[in-house]
């Protein structure tokens, strides 16, 4: 069997566990044949490729990135490459293609597979947005690196009497936020899920610091935003040179509070270093689990679906599901964590 | 309502987020009063407790071990204790009891369930082998040290051409050293389910160095055995002073591999570091829902059950459920790893 | 002997295992009393001080932060205050005072020092900018935290071909930026000491691509600046709020370089993660050290100096040689970290 | 010019860094080229070498181990070799030999030295038992590596009421045990320096719990030793099966302790985990200058010496010093550590 992998999307820790996976699994155990594309889709539709043997992915198990490389794809731009696509698979013979990536990558993927490619999917994000499963690697990792960043922070804030607002990953969700949050005993976390009345969050900030604490610790996601007309704040988010990298709730809640409460308040932005590096070992077993069973799903011509982690178990979910809805954090899961929302 | 907290058994991270997490869920949204028995079951049988209150657990969410301590208790020195146990609850006024403990102590919890006392349960076991929950916290963060470890070990082993076996915790189970191995990339793990065939394993071993690889790391769960008969073992694992701890698969193996493979071996044993110290990300989240809803639990009057983890989801199961079986590492499983077994 | 320790300035990871090593040395092995003052020159001035025991200082070593808490005192508010200073030692019947705390902090001791107060400094910075020792602890943390996180970014810069500018502190030196440059491989270092010509690191970083690498990073010490004239610069760095902490060197250099080279570049500002959190190994052995050498200094009555890194040895420097000049980065370590500069 | 590198000796964090920063130097500014010997020594007496370039060393900076790989060479062996090598150097035409290693290859370094042949060394040790240096790579990561785990293994010991002694590294020299005891706040270091007695020992350790301690961390280096005659010892320390490495002070100390105090005693063996894996940030630095400087002096002719840290600077020093007396820990430096002794 001939076997196509790529990689696309944002980085995500644990691609290069994935691809290690699929490589062992179909060469060493099924005498299979493995190919990688380069730079996601793009490698499939310009037929860019390596040949993915055993020395090919030895050593990258714990490595940050991705071996192929990535790209994102505008869809119209693939939906024009699907005859390209098609002759490609046809050309090198190709049996089953792995896509490795997130809900972009994910709705190509049924794309290509409506138009009868083979195509056996890897869920990818460290939003853990994807609803067909409990969570996907990368997740753990991101929340992790928000973690010990949280843990040193706390130390800071305590001893220099301040409010630190540490801005997290999750432009359209919230569970990293919620999760390092939880994890490191935050006083605060804001979501996306439910805008934030500022006058609570000032509240609840304020009486600690009457309760005679020196400092509180605020976790906001990216995406987070303030219930309209509670405070002024700048939606597009974008600074005087018009990037919209910049716009920062972090910076915009910091002045905010700080203006309010008469306290010193900073803003912390975490940013790509979440998504880079080595992957926990969580997420190592997880990606290795997918790629194992996505070669197994490819083997039985179970094509169409992507591999899902259901409590202890790989299962596979057909690609329409996957990218369906958005998994958003739910109210009692807030409840929980204690958070003002 | 007032509730009782004890800590029993072996050392896992997670424990102070469990007690943590009961005393800000109970006091601050109930209004309860809670306080923590010292030293296990021994702090109830003979009344030694200690008010918890936010200042007692506060800044202790990362920390390992337990700020109420612990023991292990002889389950017929817990029998005689029933009725001394069911005194001090009542002179206590105490309605709920929440003991976090690992087999034994959940033994123990049904033991004063079934004579009425008001149980309320959490799981705590480093060895991930509780069945009736997908996992309890302590179990990631034993993985992610003896990964880390292994990280480092391969390095060293491959610059001097070496086979390590590293031993790492797991008396009955193997799921650590399932875990560990595969997220660190072993060569070999061997585990107390499956008796190992150490021609077998030798071969593993010794294709490896004919391939031109330079070194193997093969991790041995400390209750893994050889098949009976295929090489001489040290059963019993008592050393010359009789002391049980320094049986040592590792050093054992370490020395049978030298002596066939004419290559050499050394033993790592990781020990007590797999149970101390701070707890990952995911076991605070874990420890810190378990406890929350605990409290729940009490608060609906839900005893003589345990909380366990169900994909996403915390559920109550019985007690009685939790302690019949062991979960031991299946065949699948195995395979996904790539081991020999 | 009765002595004062104070924490003054930034936090700086060691402050507490200074404190917990003078109360070591002082109590056990002197027999000595020993107070902390809150907050600084402030606890000082007003009188407000704690009770330092073996207990207080328990479990400390490895905590960042200080439990004395800190802040910054204006050096007139201080002139104003000697008298007072001075009065407040007299009540208390202190025979030392122990100041921890940087240039501002050690500028002040000198100050209090020469109006016949017994001081013995004890030198801190996570800048490394203090001339009279070879350095001080948190400078080790910090360049430990950076390089973490740029041993993160470097994975996920290079599977997105991106520019990653990475913004670590140093307002007037570059040495955080130098040695975690170093220690992760950067491309390009920009520091205070030396303007940085943009045509030349555009040329730099271009070249990389050219020859075919798929990204780089650059560390830039948030100090540094553009040589006059070569780049439009915002040189009080204020954003639109009118804030000067939002000006930041990354940005403006990733604009930059982004419409020089055409290629995604972004800005990653690690900020006060730098300055939290358990101090390394390093850091907690230099902290001791620094505290144990200062009770002798105390001792001896050798006062007016403060404690300092020579080679491997601990020797008292004149507080007034203290702060007379920056360590600023010399040329010939530029030439070892093959920087553009 | 046309330079050769080899890594001699047991494995250390920082090899490759030097290795890379060689190659940098070399290549890049001097436009040299560069080969390195395989496996130590044996590659120069057998002409086994691979071409070093940039790309050879790319991504290695922060790996473990050593890409030159390394072995241990008996000195008469290599004496009776000297002839051959010295063919090899002029057959391959090589101007400069920088051999990165311990002692015993320091001594190998200056026998060919001493014959002739270029030779710049680059120390190498984790024990920091070179006196002619402040510090080598590899120490602080050692160290690094203890003390987490001795972070680790004090809650562990709290929540069990145990006494632990942890074994470290150093046969003939405590700095690991001295400096990881001091960062992590043991309760007592044992060397080999200076004989322990186990009756001060036992007593202090004693006290702990009459104080009211739970628990006591004692760190011991591999080679400490017993003051003769005040306990029981297995001086040669070979196991069942005349294995020297299972010797074990750590086990043979926590019997005692544990007998004479009556106490659970644990030993915990750190291993081999303290010479493997990614360096600090300190040691990548320090590994870097190193290489830096070794190529200056290179180029400079100034052979049969080796580069050395003083405070901060880079110095060359006779390799005929280098190896003449062990840096042994001083006795002031345990009285800073407050230890038993």
């Amino acid at each position: 069997m001939r076997i196509g992998v790529l990689t696309s999307g944002g980085d995500c820790p644990g691609l290069n566990a994935v691809i290690r996976s699929v490589v062992h699994r179909a060469v060493v155990d099924h005498g299979d044949e493995v190919i990688g594309f380069r730079d996601g889709w793009k490698g499939l539709l310009e037929c860019d490729y390596l040949k993915l043997d055993l020395d090919a992915v030895s050593g990258i198990l714990a490595r940050g990135g991705t071996i192929l490389g990535s790209s994102r794809v505008r869809p119209e731009h693939l939906r024009d490459g699907v005859e390209r696509a098609r002759g490609h698979v046809r050309e090198l013979g190709i049996d089953a293609i792995i896509p490795i990536g997130g809900e972009g990558t994910l709705k190509a993927a049924r794309l290509l597979s409506d138009s009868g490619l083979p195509i056996v999917g890897v869920p990818k994000t460290i939003d853990n947005d994807i609803a067909v499963t409990d969570v996907t690697f990368g997740f753990d990792t991101a929340v992790t690196v928000a973690t010990e960043a949280l843990d040193r922070l706390k130390t800071t804030a305590e001893s220099h009497q301040r409010v630190l607002i540490v801005e997290v990953m999750g432009r359209h969700t919230g569970w990293i936020a919620l999760h390092s949050g939880m994890a490191a005993g935050a006083h605060a976390v804001v979501v996306p899920e439910r805008p934030f009345d500022i006058d609570e969050l000032t509240a609840k900030v304020g009486e600690r610091f009457e309760a005679g604490k020196r400092f509180a610790i605020v976790v906001a996601a990216e995406g987070a935003k303030p219930k309209p007309g509670t405070m002024e704040f700048d939606e597009g988010g974008k600074d005087i040179y018009g990037h919209e990298r910049f716009a920062g709730i972090a910076r915009q809640l910091s002045l905010e509070l700080e203006r309010r409460l008469g306290k010193e308040a900073r803003p912390v932005i975490l940013g790509h270093v979440q998504r880079g590096g080595t992957p926990t070992a969580y997420d190592r077993v997880l990606a290795t689990r997918f790629g194992w069973h996505a070669v197994e799903a490819a083997h039985r011509g179970d094509f169409g679906r992507m591999t899902a982690l259901r409590g202890t178990d790989i299962v596979m979910v057909p690609l329409a599901e996957a990218v369906e809805t958005l998994k958003t954090v739910p109210a009692e899961r807030y409840a929980e964590a204690e958070c003002v929302l």
